[in-house]
């Protein structure tokens, strides 16, 4: 049994990880933190984990934490993890954060496009970026992981197989991202309100979203050359679900059949990215509640250009399904454990 | 390894079936019934089953399915069941029937609210009414399970421990009930299109709706006299859940602990239903995907009234969920067996 | 040209007021009121006032207010209106009220369940319940007008007559409400974040809402006997619209066309009021965006009750659009000037 | 007093007509077209229009309708207008097409992208592109108005000045568009039906959609060379509204000032075209209900592309405002004659 603990489980992201992690059957939440809802019971602050979670919500003691579990997830705000983590937890515990301090090998980059300093960038090289279809190998023997971000996750997965085999000019690519709201967070904002949200859509973050230098690196080390992109996220009113639309010029003329074999190379054996049969396109209401991510992507030979898309559910793949899947590579757990969830529809 | 099959697996109730059935251990989906789809591959109707269900949609032939299977749900319009079934087929095979069919004792009512004859009243009588916490006994050994509605289920469990116990006065209910638009089925009507129910709530079949009769049998049979009721359904824009609000007089004064002791005495025990702690009310959001129903009430000292609240998800344990526990019971499983979902928030 | 003034002009219903009196050929707005923005120009607070509103919001000065402008809207919190008019500035200015604070002619009824003190009580008595529709005559001459609550319009609106006219026994009355989200306002809580609503339905504040006395006040003055009521208020995932169930027990056999009848000798001149065609029930999406009340009823000769169904939409009928139905009788202009509004579906 | 006749009446475009003429001040309707409602009182189709519209629906006599009235709508599937117009009708009255029969020069073009034949091609060449804002002196003396679709109206609107000016490199143009589901029309189809249409994001039409040819074709007008993009619409759960994301590569380094010049050269003077503030986005809510787009850019230093933006109510200035306005134009009225409308938030 392995025993985890949770820092900022009260946040949408730490919730889905207390919800995953009750189904999962090797896994027993030892620890609920919450700096905000300190000794509150957690089931009254989800209702949901009425009569399935009784235990009320602790302080963030990393220290302490790392003395009672095998494995703390951060799920907090950015900054947060890089300044309680230190030689003696990570000797004894494995992290898995789900924030990006850890994601962004070059400290610089992370500190212009998030505005803080790192208080710990000692840890980043170590760290180890857990998107595990691509970084599988090196996830296994980590002690510190850096869950990926939920535009990047979508956006790296459906870009990284063009991007690897050179089938694109990554100049010229485009990222034009559709996100449910959870992804905003359940921080209390004006523009956050139900009415604020609904029945309406709206670009933000345009060229400055903190995703894009992630998604920048990762795909340069896929391509072996820099990538600079334009990434665009918009904010959609549903609950769950991105939907990333990217835009390349091919590199040469390729057809259906060609691409295909290339995304197959990649992801036939991968048990949660789903490349989709000829002219089914991904819809976020097919992965809803599942660590899948769909994916298919259309040639248009007038322009000679391909879009690519990917779909997840971004607190499932895009956060605390992915964490799972990286604890169990961690402790050699058969990768879907826990995460064979049907999506949900409707 | 219990074998199932599934008549009428493509509206959203049998879909809804084989996303419980997949994460279920001890069940394998052997017929994928659908008249409308027949040939298709089913992954192809519902795209959250790509590359997880691989078969195609076959046509609905109850007397071969009947040496196939162990178990046939019938996930229906209403007739067809009562078309089908048979003494052979009887013999051989346990159905759960999700529809209307055999729910109701009196012919003559079926016939009157539904406006339709029923072809095979002789089953009537065995057929047992599943609502699991209040008929487990008798599910034990039937042949043949009338699989409650999903109002009904709501109305009846959020309802049934005050009836019993003469707590109420019977001639005084009145049920005000939501749905989420699931329930209206996947046919193709203009009143179900997306921009005709969004942003908009509405009553219908008011005095009418179908589920009346079923509700009053059943807690006539819970208080021991005739029972008649005002049933308001009404339809709410979102996917899932209904929320019942039932009003009645009290039999006399009582105080808050004295209605809890009554809930606890009838639902302590029940993994399904969770009586909420006081002055929590129940929300659809804290049920959905799961097979929970939630219900707490508040006593009203002024008008000498008693408001009772149900909520649970109308596809889980208002349709299918119940089946699968129907399912359990019949075969000697543990009643939760696959039905220990989590539900998903947001 | 009526010169108009608002106070908490940047609320939900302060900004529909913006949006009415904008398109009210009579009305200039001159003083866009607001605590939380002072100095912020309006359109910045509200995005769809670009071009349109150029001001920027000014304190809440009523007196200063009353110099410049011949009707001032409060739509405030509680307590606000109450604690800011005094004599000088009732002598110089209309005043048309959206809070509860002159609603309720017992002030310790208002101050019970409000939780507040009254602060100015001697001008209750002069108050006008601007309920149009009701109390026409009275509003020509006030001074000071109690614009009705969102639910307690539509709840009252829906029974007046049949309460008026004794067909209901009145201690049967019950009332279970459904509203959208902007009835919540726009202030930021956990609970009216976009996740938190979306999909959901609860209810709330059950025998306490303060909506309850209100109604029950009117519908006693129409009755002639005290009335006490169960209503239960719920939330519901859309942006405007207000739905109100209403059951009683009817005093006597009745038909439809009796009932009927009744329904035409109060509404059939009022412009506002649509009684609908038989069996065609309200739907808060044919209200939208309007000042109609759509009104309807079923008799269930069964229970021996009749279901009472209105709906409206909350910022305009609930709210805006009232308070300046309001201000055209206290003009003297036609009662729908500037409100003769096509609901906006879909 | 124009008189005006609807063939399509109850699609959503043409009820939103209704909506629109009904409160213009200078029209009175004459004819509601609909051949899947003749004989049907308008209001029963479209309940917010009881009490409004008393007329039942007709049969779409175009000659017969050229008699009674001075200017013909229609809003029906592609062809139809096509196969009913002729001389004598167009010597009679004034036509504006709300399909797409005359919005593409080259016929070819036309029937290749909508897979049919066009029934009067000898119309094409004098019918005018009714994009007010760029063809308001054509308009003026046409006969037969090309009401231009709802997403070309967006993404014209929103690149057009950078393209007349030579700004940007046409041949990187990408448009990504994401709209409302009103713009799938009231055809019941699985696929728009509220329980698949809710909580998801997708694309479709990729490379294929039938609004490419005709943005093409406009911008290559504006830029002074043949242009081809990549144009890709999602269906968003919402509603109402437009959202364009365009984006394309600069043709030399610009400042924000610069860029908004432009706009403000082509737009300052036009009262539906608003282009924001710096750093304000467009957002589908603030134009709803009206017939407003709202504008904006980001220069991207880093990709040395810009990025477009553009929002509007896809029923109203992609549809039916538009209409309107093409007919205050034809008409000599003041171009927002009975159009002024506030957008309704929320």
């Amino acid at each position: 049994m392995i025993k985890a603990g949770i820092i900022g489980s009260t946040g949408y992201a730490g919730q889905e990880l207390v919800r995953l992690l009750l189904q999962h059957k090797e896994v027993s939440i030892e620890w609920y933190g919450s700096r905000s809802y300190i000794d509150k019971k957690y089931a009254e602050v989800y209702g949901n984990m009425f009569q399935l979670v009784d235990q009320t919500c602790l302080d963030d003691n990393m220290e302490e934490l790392a003395e009672k579990v095998d494995v703390i997830f951060t799920a907090t705000p950015q900054g947060l993890c890089a300044s309680l983590v230190n030689d003696k937890i990570l000797s004894k515990v494995k992290i898995i954060d789900l924030s990006a301090d850890f994601r962004i090998k070059d400290v610089k980059i992370y500190e212009e496009w998030y505005g803080i300093e790192h208080k710990s960038p000692q840890y980043i090289e170590e760290a180890v970026y857990g998107l595990c279809e691509i970084n599988r190998e090196d996830i296994k023997g980590a002690r510190l992981i850096a869950n990926p971000g939920c535009y990047t996750t979508c956006s790296i997965l459906t870009i990284y197989p063009l991007a690897k085999e050179g089938l694109i000019q990554m100049e010229s690519l485009i990222v034009d991202a559709k996100s449910g709201v959870s992804g905003a967070g359940r921080g209390t904002k004006v523009g956050n309100l139900y009415c604020e949200v609904n029945e309406s859509i709206k670009a933000y973050g345009i060229s400055t979203h903190r995703h894009t230098p992630e998604i920048e690196e990762q795909l340069s080390y896929a391509s072996g050359k820099e990538v600079i992109i334009n990434f665009t996220p918009h904010l959609v009113p549903m609950n769950r679900g991105i939907l990333a639309t990217a835009y390349a010029t091919l590199q040469k003329k390729v057809s259906y059949e060609e691409v295909k074999s290339i995304y197959d190379k990649y992801y036939k054996e991968e048990y949660f990215v789903r490349v989709l049969d000829k002219d089914a396109m991904p819809e976020t209401r097919w992965v809803k509640g599942s660590n899948f991510v769909d994916i298919n992507f259309k040639i248009d030979t007038r322009t000679n250009r391909i879009v690519m898309l990917g779909a997840l559910d971004n607190v499932v793949k895009g956060a605390a399904g992915q964490a799972v899947q990286n604890m169990n590579i961690l402790f050699g757990l058969p990768e879907n454990t826990g995460l064979q969830l049907v999506p949900m529809f409707p």
